[in-house]
């Protein structure tokens, strides 16, 4: 069975899920921001939106070392993690608890990533990809250490406020 | 404001979507486990079922310390997650690449899990409730050890059969 599937079909097929992900969370990182009461919080996100930039062009690289043009394909995962937390922003608006829930939906997105690019490293190292890994190990530390800022600020300042 | 929403309405609205997600995540681990050929790998779905269904007690635990009733809210996140695994499934059944989907997917699941429930024990914490933080607690414990053994799995076995 030469056409048969294999880890190649669903590395592609899964780094076209996450390059879609990524562009929808370059165009909401700037709405949470600007929801975002706490100075921090809103820098934290204007940050990550330049961090998510980042992750988007090494994404594009990857594509490139595989030969294959630079395309999403609709994940279902982002939109829903993303429409949930829109409509926490619509119920929570204008209360002391919104900072906090905004931390609660970047920490659905971050864990999604986290998810995702753990995965695909371990199969670009199953497949001989070592340059490939090591973009996507880039992006999943940066992703970790985001999830960490924000369980600080939650910690820190974030869930005193909203109780 | 004595109707203002405060970080008390956010952990409901929370915990009826972990609820809902755990419930869809019930419905859904039998057809992964019918789907595994890896023996190993349907073993651990079919041992996180038993202990999923162990987290919905827990939850409903949590609904009565509340004095709320035990009801779930649509999470259109899990529904997402499921529905690209569930296509996963599809577009890889009966290929050498099937199992390395599976795990993916699972991990997909795990990894918003642990976000949620690493929210709710904090924000648990934040309000005093720490009966309520001790119990999502036991379950984000549990769900970070689903997620490692996943990962060993795939790294000890299913990525290389699928390669």
């Amino acid at each position: 069975m030469a056409d048969e599937k294999t880890l190649d079909d669903l590395f592609l097929d899964t780094l076209k899920d996450i390059y879609y992900a990524e562009k929808q969370i370059v165009k909401t990182l700037p709405k949470m921001a600007k929801a975002a009461t706490s100075p921090a919080l809103k820098a934290g996100f204007e940050q990550h939106l330049e961090e998510t930039e980042g992750h988007v062009e090494r994404l594009e690289q990857i594509f490139e070392l595989l030969g294959k043009p630079a395309r999403g394909k609709t994940c279902n995962a982002i939109l829903g993690i993303i429409e949930e937390g829109k409509s926490i922003m619509d119920e929570f608006k204008g209360t002391v608890a919104l900072d906090a829930g905004l931390v609660s939906a970047a920490q659905a997105v971050e864990h999604y990533e986290i998810a995702r690019y753990g995965t695909l490293k371990t199969w670009a190292l199953q497949l001989g990809m070592k340059e490939a890994a090591g973009l996507l190990d880039a992006t999943l530390k940066e992703e970790e250490a985001t999830d960490k800022k924000l369980s600080q600020l939650a910690i820190g300042e974030v869930n005193r406020k909203a109780a």
